[in-house]
């Protein structure tokens, strides 16, 4: 095998991979959105034979052998990048047969189907086997991948490439130690910013309108993205030009879907702005996680929980709902959504909560990984964290372990990305802030000034860099998390007057 | 090669050949309903792909000698026909290469897009060459398929099978003699029956809960169906549990989406109906449409336009729209829908004008694979047939050529299959009231009693028979076109009071 024979072989298996994968994340969008349930069994068989068809390309020995060639051959910055990742995706995939790469993936799908029952029912006992199922073969596979890196080390550098345990204990201990203290004042503060005008009734079709007011305010164009509605909000790229975003409505919660979308559209714009000379590199669209979360946040906190964010669209909110925001002032609107409280709900959670809702979830992977604690009792021990660091109870398995769709997904080492984002987010907001006027242009509408900023300095990269080279690129700086701890600081504290 | 082993390989084969048809169909219908134009020229080429995939199986050496095998031995009478179409089906796969399949597949997928633009830009010159192309390659693919047979019988064939020229013909000048002088004596009566009320303002997110109290009175469950929005309502079934409808909001013409969906429902209940143990005969699953049309049509018209059906239903349509309907009586409201007269577009056509407008597809269709006219005079002979028949110009491409979009998926020879299954049901509904107090069930709401009595006569034998033989089995008669007439000339001069 030569270079040029090793690079025809490897586009060429690379744009049938590419189609594979179109199509599956196509139905799988489809499975997620709109598909009637009793279609689901068949669905799920149907689907793990196509997992399988795509497992024999992504193994067929030329392939193989084409990547392992070009790994040792220049290709310059960009392609010697998305070889590598090439390389490490098909170590991975190369460590298990086709019927365990259809049984793991069947086995996801059945899971997501019991989930759904079971988070409609409240009733964790329909999702129980399957969680308990994944949780083993989880810890096999990861094991199995790489029996010298512990699974949950491997399983978090999955989801965000170069992070540990080590790491994220540190950033967590950081959290603990100059957060929680903040949060606990604040919770005794309890009705000193009143929010009850938010859990009214707001009727789904009417949110549904807003829903389009946001994407219109934000940019976010039909012509290269939609939005469908889901369980549990997501969003896919099917292309650059094909983004995909989801979203729920909470009829007794006017923010749920709100923040939620704006969440989904940051993630959207990030795959949009992706530049096109990386096209031919798949590998590069593979965006790690942490990077995706800190766009999706930034969207959503940094830049949705503005006053001037809301200047164009709060007057559009209020005509829509008279009857619940008619004397409600934008002022008030703005320190509503902001108001922090020791909450169930991760999705529906304030920015300074928030990272302890992910503290919970990885305390709880850890233990899970490192078999510390009664897999039996899982419900009750996510319940008995709560309770530890909100001193709040569930009660309700939909509000506790069944409210978020990830570990049916075996998605297990993700959670961390979302704090981890939230911090990038904050050092990204840190320097925008010098760079642009960041209110101005919300006020005045000019969304596209600032998704133009994201672009040039953050998106266009795609996976060509880890998130802590993309940073200082950015930013000039190592990733710092105390950008983030000071910006919480400062918000939450000036919010409601304490010094 | 013996038969167990044929059954092993044909069976085996069969399973990945319907995993793959899931995952394009998903595709396709996101493609249709949902999905952002700009990653159009993306997903057709990665579609057109996943096509040679599918074609790469269905051409395998041991699938092709295992069905040529299973055709010459006796699988009792399911498994003889199952095989039997296979055997069709493989022969026309067979002489055309993959790189001729995907190029027809693509250039089929790039021609939608093509009408989508031009039917909304009412511009026939974005359309025209990609008609011409498709025109010219079913040509030479119907050619080159069969060169014993007419290329336009051939066609004609594929959509009902038996049906070929001649027998439309008759078909046809039936309809000529018999229905026409009825059509222009009605004609001259403008304004003998106001419907003007039903041309006011129905805002689409009003019409759209008016669409889920149609399906719930029908029994069309979101436990295995659900309904999207497309630019040309169309149904399909990704297995009997999975049924997708799709219908399109015309926001001055309040019958529009509703019959349109109630035509679409009976698709679906007939996808929905079939026997179970079929499941293991995929081809039985290919119904051809002018059964299809049949089960369609009765629900649109045979049902749908009764006073009956809209017992339960139109106070509720009352109710969403008091200022176009407060005033309309439900006798008002059924006269109204029932109409005749000379019109521009299809789908929105009266029962008894219906057929013409299949009739000019027809000739024009016929004129076409005979070569015997300019093609590229194409839109203005469907004006001059309009004209000629009608006495009526359109003057607009997207209410002329553009209005279907058959011919943007080189369906030349399905547009017959309306007027046929729509005299198939006027046959089916004959035997139905002399079973059944229809009236009585509809205005009781149990519309059940009625699909299951289609789902006993017709719908659960999939496609074990041809149209002529279930026909004969549902009414003990052979097919005989003079119901539908019969049925069309008793309504029609009852409705105007003609002798």
């Amino acid at each position: 095998m030569n270079k040029k024979e090793a690079i025809r072989i490897y586009k060429e298996f690379n744009e049938k991979i590419k189609a594979y994968t179109l199509v599956l994340n196509t139905t799988d969008i489809d499975r997620l959105t709109v598909a009637p349930r009793k279609g689901s069994a068949y669905r799920n068989r149907m689907l793990s034979i196509i997992e399988g068809e795509l497992f024999e390309l992504q193994t067929d020995k030329s392939y193989v052998e084409a990547i392992l060639f070009l790994s040792e051959t220049d290709l310059g910055e960009i392609g010697n990048r998305d070889i590598a990742l090439a390389k490490k995706s098909l170590e991975n995939i190369l460590k298990f047969s086709k019927e365990e790469t259809m049984e793991f993936s069947l086995a996801m799908m059945n899971s997501y189907e019991a989930w759904y029952d079971a988070k409609n029912r409240n009733d964790y006992k329909i999702f129980e086997p399957h969680l308990l199922k994944l949780i083993e073969m989880s810890k096999q596979r990861l094991q199995k991948r790489n029996p010298k890196i512990h699974p949950y080390d491997l399983a978090l550098d999955d989801y965000e490439e170069g992070m540990d345990r080590k790491k994220y204990d540190l950033f967590f201990s950081l959290i603990k130690k100059e957060l929680l203290p903040l949060i606990r004042k604040i919770d005794k503060k309890k009705g000193y910013i009143d929010d009850s005008f938010l859990y009214r009734y707001y009727p789904a079709d009417k949110q549904a309108v807003f829903m389009k007011d946001i994407m219109k305010y934000i940019g976010f164009s039909s012509e290269w993205g939609c939005m469908a509605l889901t369980e549990h909000p997501f969003t896919d790229a099917l292309s650059r030009n094909d983004v995909r975003v989801t979203t729920a409505y909470d009829e007794h919660n006017i923010t749920s879907a709100i923040f939620s979308l704006i969440h989904e559209c940051g993630h959207g714009f990030y795959e949009h702005q992706i530049d096109p000379k990386y096209d031919a590199y798949p590998y590069l669209h593979q965006i790690s996680s942490g990077m995706h979360e800190s766009q999706s946040r930034f969207f959503e906190n940094y830049l949705g929980r503005r006053k001037s964010f809301f200047r164009i669209l709060y007057p559009k909110l209020q005509e829509l709902f008279p009857e619940n925001l008619k004397n409600v002032s934008i002022d008030d609107f703005i320190r509503a959504v902001n108001v922090s409280k020791c909450s169930l709900i991760r999705t529906d959670a304030d920015e300074l909560t928030y990272p302890v809702h992910i503290l919970i979830r990885y305390e709880l992977e850890k233990e899970i990984f490192e078999n510390k604690i009664d897999l039996n009792r899982l419900d009750q021990l996510w319940d008995e964290k709560y309770e530890k660091y909100f001193g709040i109870k569930s009660g309700k398995a939909s509000d506790g372990i069944l409210q978020d769709v990830h570990w049916s997904g075996a998605s297990f080492g993700y959670f961390p990305t979302y704090a981890l984002g939230s911090a990038i987010g904050a050092q990204i907001l840190h320097k925008m802030e010098k760079d642009l006027n960041v209110d101005d242009l919300l006020e005045k509408g000019k969304f596209s000034s600032i998704t133009a900023y994201l672009k040039k300095n953050i998106q266009h990269y795609a996976a060509l860099y880890s998130f802590e080279q993309i940073l200082e690129k950015a930013t000039g700086e190592k990733f710092d998390p105390n950008y983030y701890i000071g910006y919480l600081k400062d918000k939450y504290k000036g919010l409601y007057g304490i010094k």
